[in-house]
């Protein structure tokens, strides 16, 4: 089955791969055992940049999301990529953290090396603000933690949302969600700071679960991630065993790479159906926050799903072409082996 | 296909219809549509018998919603069933009407005759106390609109969460709304009184949109409604032909008959999928007002579903057999339709 | 110093007491140490004729606070006076109690006789609509306790807003509270049943803590109070020298006896100065639950305090006569102790 | 009379000013007519250093209130001071501004000369975090406008709160609001920001609308106000008379100068009389948004004001002497009157 984004569906790939033209990718991240294959799907290829990451705490604390983020690029040979650390709190709120997921490590036990370079001087939303000034209208912004950093970026200069090439979002659902009944946990982790970037002007794509609990990681997927060498061995198979083993897997029939469905979007936005809609993330409700309302209504005056009247502010993916994904991650996994190799000669 | 109730799925139907056992319901409601399909499908069941009708502020305003179960009593040849008006306003906050759905008539103007019969004295909530007082253990509730007089009798009397046979419910969702995103219309337009009831202590069935979704009104049931006579001219079709012309129809491939899949689940379990959870109301959210938030984790305490840790407190409609359904229906029409000739001889 | 009621203060004085003509007072309370205080106030004063009293859950559990009502109008010597058990629990809330304040039994352990007469049928907020349906104009509705009764029976009959002669509130403040920072106890316990009764379209008059503490029992009020016999040995010092032992008195330069005063101003008027204002009830805030929200600028339209432009719901008291409201308690004690001499003579 | 600060109230005044040791001020504001006397002060106070001005939006929108702290930085004869533009948006919330009070411009219409000088390079938040970075312990914050800067600087760099040697607030309040009757217009306009402050571990002085309403110009103060030459003329009287003329000043028996209040404290602790309590911002509520809810009870245990058994983050203004803050002021503005002349010349 092959997929093609709708009419509605926001920019053409004409320009993209795998016609030719190079992704250049910022990607704000709280690594966490998918933020980890995010990355190696960016860093594995050829026609995106990764022109520098920024962390922000989410899934364990800020200082261990940035020193995975130092592990993980020297781990795939891509040391020299820039690494700034960002927000260590919520816009308001107390920290949440998921290490029932991702282990108190963040890459559930992965025994990735510790890494030997260096943090890059700055702070997260200052990087974005300078990366997308620097090109405007060049660099897509991946969102796939919390969004504190975006929304700090937001605060201090709104015109991000002109210079961003795209920006898409791994977080929300529009059905149910994980770390409660009604939210996913990036937007249930700072309410807030979603609600700030919901509301700048732009309009983001939204990989929400009900997307990426379509790319689960199967049996078949599972032999598949077992080639390719020490990438298999210090972080595929262990990290996702951690997560066979706390039960996720067998729940959901194998586990969610939910922050490489968002990688994905922007490399091979061809994969994915999407819907025009209105997205509003609750902040108030006892029983609801962090949860993303998503009125596909907005898109037709005359679709009888509009309950809101209020106009379109988002891009949310409903429909993924899994087996096309998984072939794509097969090959970025591939690439980074080479270059792992590569770096270690 | 025939669905099983799953094995949590609360009372066996061993002394129920189709068993021969005669169900006693008291049906709280806002007539309304798809409340007029409920009432014809209780007073055209043999098994079944109605011992009330309480109305309540919800679709119409409480007027309209008193003088349609007068109306339609009379229409369905039961002149004699008790209909005691309630609460006039939702219980701590402003009316919500659906006209736009139910016309300002509330039954999208169908023809049915303006009744003669005259109102029971007393107060709804009043009335639910008496009649559950007197029978204990064997009247089912059932509450297809807001649950405003449901709340004041469990202020009043809290004793009648023990006294119910069984108490179902139509509204919520687990997945979506249809007023909003987030809420289905009886829950929304009284939240605080549907929290009230969630936390009485029993355990009700929720029968929500999830559920009554599945009982569309297609084409051929739209024919085979065409067979009824007087109850098809004055009420079936011309009510539902709103439905169809606002574009309800078309958009759901079909109305929902929500109500009538309460009233069903009282009469035939059987065809009913059900599954225990905790079921909170959200009353403070800014989107998500009178959600109600489904957590299906409860019920085991290894299924990692299990987001809240909380016990559960209903047991939610999941599966319906359709064509099942269907087949009640249209049996209870043709019943209620023999009835109401033999009442105008 | 005698003030006198402003020219904005609601119904003149003219037909009163001290004029000779009979208050009619139907008293909603949770009996409470300054319950006992302000039945014995009703009780004792000639011109009033005290119709019924209905209790509600609040300063202890509705069982304690119904047995109190029971114990008191008995030891006051009017055992006929209907007691009426209302709600146990607030509107949509768990329940808050005050055992800190009143002791578990709810009168700081004074030896009150235990009651041998009988509880009077029925459900506090029927009762009040009862009463006030038989007698339109003529009954003043009094609540000093959580106002759950008074909002059930506004929701079940809203014509009671009409046919109470007055309504007096001892509830709330409009500066700072004393449960929490912002509220006052008995809006804090249930602050939707309060938002209902000021959003019902009546006129109530608001004895908040600004107006009650002004009438603190100080050392001078205490040496009277020792000359009332059995009404002293019983209730008035005992339960009092709980207040001074936990500190209370001292800190407020001796306790108030808040309930008293919206008796004292059904009585006398002419003590209490008063203020038109929007009083609205929030029932959201996480440190403002179930504070009084008083805005004066309503009075007038050329008022710079105007901050909401709404209209005046409410009469609220803002300064108080003290040295004559304690001769009226006086007095009206010394009738009680009359009474009940004669009542067990 | 003369206050004292009572024990409890912070740092010892042994090494200020008036005892010849330099205060070392950076000033976040909104200007505004009062925080434009609130820099008069500082600029006219000889052991008082001005590191720099930050601006937020707040009375009217950041373009509007950086041009008046440029204007007046100016007017002032203090071009050099830096003025740095902060955050155009509340921290999560649409604007709010305060037109009414200030007019459009910000000044009450009056006449200050437009600036000639630049704005300095950076962002607000930033250059707080960086002036507070360059010399720990020695420099004072002072904040008089919504506090969005400050929340972000806390964000970005959590150890301002250990390195600034003072933080002084004009916000909030413990009684009653100016823009709604239970919040002042700071909080209010951003109650988030305020919340984000509360909580980041210091413990800010609080200069609240009960300290500052004990500040208003009556007719005295303003005849004194008549005699400084081009200030008088071009920013203390025309822009004081708007507020006069809107009727503010009537009944307030003359405007306050609020900020003026917080710079005054800075300066001459020894005026005010204050009291340790634990503030909370109040977030949530449909009628308290952005209400300092202040507990004074958390000063010591036995305290029977205690309610909410959290300690103290704060220390909240109480009581000002009046007459020598008015002198105070007045000698700050006739030095000011010499600079300006001596500038000019």
């Amino acid at each position: 089955m092959k997929h093609h984004t709708s009419t509605e569906a926001g920019p053409s790939t004409d320009d993209r791969s795998p016609t030719g033209v190079r992704a250049r990718i910022l990607l704000d991240c709280d690594p966490g055992i998918d933020d980890a294959m995010a990355l190696a799907l960016v860093l594995g290829t050829p026609s995106a940049e990764l022109v520098g990451v920024t962390t922000v705490a989410g899934n364990v604390p800020l200082s261990r999301t940035t020193a995975n983020a130092l592990r993980l690029t020297e781990f795939f040979g891509s040391p020299e990529t820039p690494v700034v650390a960002g927000s260590a709190l919520p816009l308001t709120r107390p920290s949440v953290f998921a290490e029932h997921v991702h282990g108190s490590d963040g890459l559930g036990g992965a025994p990735v090396p510790e890494h030997t370079r260096s943090l890059t001087p700055g702070f997260g939303p200052d990087f974005i603000i300078e990366q997308l000034a620097a090109a405007p209208g060049e660099i897509t912004l991946i969102a796939i933690g919390p969004m504190t950093n975006v929304a700090l970026a937001v605060r201090k200069e709104p015109r991000i949302v002109e210079w961003a090439r795209e920006f898409v979002i791994m977080g929300g659902s529009y059905t149910r969600g994980n770390i409660t009944p009604a939210a996913e946990f990036n937007f249930f982790a700072d309410p807030e700071a979603a609600a700030v970037v919901f509301g700048a002007g732009w309009s983001p794509v939204l990989i929400g679960l009900d997307l990426t609990l379509q790319a689960r990681i199967d049996r078949d997927v599972l032999d598949r991630w077992r080639a390719y060498g020490p990438l298999s061995d210090n972080l595929l198979i262990p990290s996702i065993a951690n997560y066979f083993d706390n039960g996720l897997g067998e729940q959901h029939l194998g586990p969610a790479v939910h922050d490489a469905c968002a990688v994905a979007y922007c490399l091979r936005p061809d994969l994915f159906r999407t819907r025009r809609a209105r997205t509003n993330i609750e902040t108030a409700g006892a029983y609801t926050s962090g949860m993303s309302v998503v009125d596909f209504g907005v898109a037709a005056k005359d679709d009888p799903d509009a309950t809101t009247g209020r106009t379109a502010n988002s891009l949310v993916a409903t429909e993924l072409d899994t087996d096309a994904f998984w072939d794509v991650m097969s090959d970025a996994f591939a690439q980074v082996t080479a270059t792992m190799t590569e770096h270690r000669l």
